[in-house]
């Protein structure tokens, strides 16, 4: 690899990381790429080597952060017990931690509606098929008997949106580390959907 | 009331209402004055009758939904057994049901970071004291030993989160009404911290 291109590469890491944090600070509407030029230390004319626009940008980072979010819930499931309740405690576990890492997050929910239609149904079947690794977990555990009757779509919304509001509070430097809460969550998660011991 | 009068307390709420909608929808970075003007039909520089700047809009907005939602909990916990586990039953009904009106919602978390720190204090002021009527709820409820041992800061957020999360979906024209949602939360939200039977 010549210098060029490994500058070139630093370069692109370095408006991702900006522009997803300034994404998730003001929004898809408050924030412009002239900022992420100035936040990464080019001219904002040399922004457009790296990408076309900033809706090409912001649907780039929220592929980045669903594909990621994927993996590591995927990764956590496999490596669980088969039993539904341990694979949702896995799954929950994997998806409150990841939201406890601000330097990986993506809002993307927040995003959505600013996209065109074809990038949004992109990103919109990324979702989905994050969704229904939660909501398969759930149907799952109600065949098997560990859960009791749930609504599954709205369970599944529950429990990934308690683990996506750590963005709002969580703080790698107190008293609770991002493993702690994910425990927590997960217990939460878990015993929320429990059949109760007759 | 001359109609004059009754025409500014009209065109007042009117601004509001579009400045609630253009903050959920644009973040408070990408809102403007010109935009809230344009969506309720008078000249931008009428709007400075109403309101100086766009911090004081939004922060009256703010306040506004944080006593709205403090006022619906309060009167639903009163309204409830006074048995814990009755209680936070009440208050995430409450809660959720709240979070499913999308026009009394205000995302007032979202914007918090961009007002100045005495006008911050005061809205955080009113968030911590509608955390607290969480919170008392979830240590009176390990007292009783209704509830399962709990870290009630992570666990209070927890259930507000979940909560929260419903206007990423909720849509009262589909299958589900908001009685039907706040109801399974508030189930969800009891078994999450119920003490397990013996």
């Amino acid at each position: 690899m010549t210098d060029t291109k490994r500058n070139s590469a630093e370069t692109e890491a370095q408006i991702y990381a900006e522009a997803r944090r300034l994404f998730n600070l003001k929004g898809y509407v408050g924030m412009t790429l002239r900022e992420i030029a100035a936040g990464v230390g080019i001219e904002a004319q040399s922004l457009y080597n790296y990408t076309k626009s900033k809706q090409d940008l912001v649907v780039a980072l929220m592929r980045q952060g669903t594909v990621a979010i994927q993996e590591a819930v995927d990764k956590a499931v496999a490596a669980a017990d088969p039993a539904p309740t341990a694979q949702l405690w896995a799954a929950t576990f994997a998806h409150t931690q990841h939201y406890c890492s601000s330097e990986k997050v993506v809002l993307v929910r927040e995003g959505l509606v600013h996209l065109s239609a074809d990038r949004r149904a992109d990103i919109v079947g990324l979702l989905k098929r994050y969704e229904d690794t939660f909501k398969d977990i759930l149907r799952r555990g109600m065949e098997a008997d560990e859960f009791r009757p749930l609504d599954v779509t709205p369970t599944c919304f529950a429990i990934l949106g308690m683990g996506e509001s750590v963005v709002n509070w969580f703080n790698p430097g107190r008293r609770l580390s991002a493993t702690d809460v994910a425990r927590m969550y997960a217990d939460l998660a878990v015993r929320s959907v429990a059949r109760p011991t007759a």
